[in-house]
């Protein structure tokens, strides 16, 4: 799997642009880039520093393909580690294919995807959980989602699980080395000590695998199914909790997204909102089909809005009430938020009945925007962003939450083991299994199918 | 117009990518990318030289938004001839927002389109035909307007325009010499070496005239008419004509083109092809508002395919004869290639039949892909592609056209005044007139207006 040849593709996005980077990376890169590139300082780039940048020609066939700048990277002073150019050129399609076109004829091929960050990990310049995060930040669109990353691209987790396999690498070989001297029956490995670490790692593996729920919901958005009839004013509902980013957006011309439709990101929290159609009781087969869906969809979401219209309900809040109770009895665990919509158009006496017949409710006006605030602060309140808040470390890949599960299984295995003063040769077995689930998560422990199934889902360029 | 302020702009395609890179240019930039980034090396951009690269973490609110590299270009070796940084970030929309709202904040606005560019011009950095030739060049989807931009952005007739205004621009200040000096008949301008230049003046102003066809073309691609009922094989002659380019770009993964509909690119030529209902005689209204919106198409046109069924058409060739005769008398000057589809069907006696009864005809099977070099060559000879082969100047922009038109006006104007031996005072006023249009090609001579107008066609981040 492991090249030394020269690898290229476009890093920037696809699509023409004021500029476009195209990255070659390699033992030759450098020289490669020599033999089409015309310094404006007449300099070959193989005689210059690293980190610099110069201005010249990209030169087919004797004519100038197009001016550009060529920033050096060398080995192992760069991103991927080997020798690296970055060539800045005019942002055209055509102008990327040529010079694409040209270095391939050069001697370069077309990157898979993911193969700069794993020639990265292949030279040492990151581990395995950190090359992940590098495709989880670029995948990142909100605060919190970022911030993970973030922490695991800079170690994170990692670091943490790498001192305590290299203690329990050293208690390992203690334990065999007793098995050696068996006959003598020394004790090399402080087993108070061992005990002690053994309860340090359940903890912190615990402590990570808990993490996961958050990191889950960080990655992925939480979904929320929004139970109510049309016209009590969903879609006014998401328009008034979007309201404020919508602005930011905006702000920045040729920075446009796609419409945002039902992912919101409140608090920097992305929530998913699932549109359901509602649970009115009816005789309709059709609509019937319909309630049974809703159910399925409140089955699959963490939380759900009751959303029904204050106003046009007042005579019918009989009705609301049969409903809420169908929900919180078909689904007794689930955080339920109940919220009446439109009540800027009731008067006092009116707000008064609602208030007394239907317990924990939330007053909301979408069009006012009456109970929007209240209304954000209780659905972040079903996150914990706690965790997230005091920079705690939060597993966010299955992969590793996987392998954390795995490692934690063996690792109660050794307790169990030194509770019941099991023999060293057969604790030392299951450290091993241990070790090689900690081994996974960093990439001390690889192998090709683990590696080429990682880095199949990053983007070409990286 | 002029600002001193910072600027800041994404200059990569919008969208997710490996990397995108952030540009910030002005006076201040180094300065305000400094309160925003802690480098490695833990020294300051500002005291780094420049063109060099430095890794980094872009720090928001004390906490790492990414790690960057940053690059730094200084006042006057730069882009726009200020300082410039330029941030390559890792390829998320949510980082590139978070860094372009961080600098926001820190003092930077968001650059209007083309306004790095803008700057460049009015720092000195290139004049204004190069300035234009920047917004061609990324515009650019093909060989021949690639080259005729880049052609432009490294000088290419605006040297020539400046050499040859600067030759006038003398002669004007004689001429206005003797004007002071009247009473005394003096002639500090040579006659003779004067009317060498306007001669030499309206030479080269023609050839540029006459390149604009050619440069039309290029830029805009020519117009193909295709001319044929239906079922006669249209969309296989596309399909066959597009073959090799079609390879080419599914070689590149990450980089595929929009599908291309009817422009193909032939020997680096655009040419735009036209479908038409055709033009059977009939007495069915419908049909012949479509004859008659044929013949507008024909009329739009700078060429016209007539494509026929070989095979099927065997026995209604006189039909066929009378239809291309309708297209020639209409359309005497217009060229016109003449195509048998099919002819894989026929055997030599019907293949001989077709070539004796239609003259020029041009035998095809777009199927087995017999007849698509030639017809490839004939469409490449209706282009001029002499010019761009020999590198002579072309000229693509139509503000350039306008303002050649005008000068070579003016100049006949002078050469007229000559020949009339008209007086230094009136001479004067229309050589002034001949310079002025020549200074507004190159920026010479500019207003705000005009700038406007040609930089709000450009990108952001450009």
């Amino acid at each position: 799997m492991i090249n030394d040849d020269c690898i290229i593709a476009l890093a920037t996005a696809s699509g023409s642009g004021a500029i476009a980077i195209i990255r070659i990376s390699g033992e030759e890169a450098i020289t490669i880039c020599d033999s089409h590139f015309k310094s404006v300082s007449h300099k070959k780039l193989a005689s210059q520093k690293t980190h610099t940048i110069h201005l010249g020609h990209i030169i087919k066939n004797e004519k100038a393909l197009d001016e550009v700048l060529v920033s050096v990277f060398k080995n192992p002073k760069s991103y991927t580690g080997e020798n690296v150019v970055e060539i800045s050129c005019h942002g055209s399609s055509f102008i990327q294919q040529e010079i694409i076109q040209l270095f391939l004829r050069a001697g370069c091929r077309i990157a898979s995807p993911g193969e700069f960050t794993l020639r990265a990990f292949l030279n040492g310049k990151l581990d395995l959980s950190q090359a992940e995060a590098v495709a989880d930040l670029i995948a990142s669109d909100n605060e919190a989602s970022h911030q993970v990353a973030m922490q695991q691209m800079r170690g994170g987790f990692s670091n943490e699980i790498k001192a305590l396999r290299d203690e329990l690498l050293n208690f390992a070989s203690l334990i065999e080395l007793e098995l050696d001297f068996a006959e003598e029956d020394v004790e090399f490995a402080n087993r108070d000590q061992f005990k002690d670490l053994i309860n340090r790692i359940t903890k912190v593996l615990k402590h990570l695998i808990d993490s996961f729920a958050i990191g889950n919901v960080i990655k992925n958005g939480i979904p929320v199914a929004i139970v109510g009839e049309p016209n009590v004013g969903k879609s006014t509902l998401l328009n008034a909790l979007l309201n404020e980013d919508k602005a930011i957006v905006s702000d920045i011309a040729g920075t446009t997204r796609d419409a945002i439709e039902d992912e919101l990101n409140i608090g920097g929290i992305g929530f998913r909102f699932i549109d359901t159609a509602g649970i009115r009781d009816t005789k309709d087969i059709v609509e019937s089909i319909g309630i049974k869906k809703t159910f399925e969809k409140i089955d699959q979401s963490q939380v759900v809005i009751y959303l029904f219209d204050g106003f046009n309900s007042q005579d019918n809040l009989e009705q609301v009430k049969i409903e809420i109770e169908k929900i919180k009895n078909k689904n007794p665990l689930k955080p339920l938020l109940i919220i009446a919509n439109k009540i800027d158009k009731l008067d006092d006496i009116q707000l008064a009945k609602l208030t007394t017949e239907i317990k924990n409710i939330n007053l909301l006006s979408a069009k006012t925007g009456f109970g929007v605030d209240s209304l954000k602060d209780k659905l972040l309140n079903f996150v914990n962003t706690g965790a997230l808040r005091n920079n705690e470390t939060i597993v966010t890949n299955s992969r590793h939450y996987d392998a954390l599960l795995k490692a934690l299984e063996e690792i109660q295995k050794v307790q169990q083991g030194m509770d019941s003063n099991l023999s060293g040769d057969l604790l030392a077995i299951d450290i091993r299994q241990a070790l090689y689930h900690f081994g996974e998560i960093t990439g001390e422990i690889t192998n090709d199918d683990l590696l080429g199934n990682i880095f199949a889902n990053f983007c070409i360029g990286k």
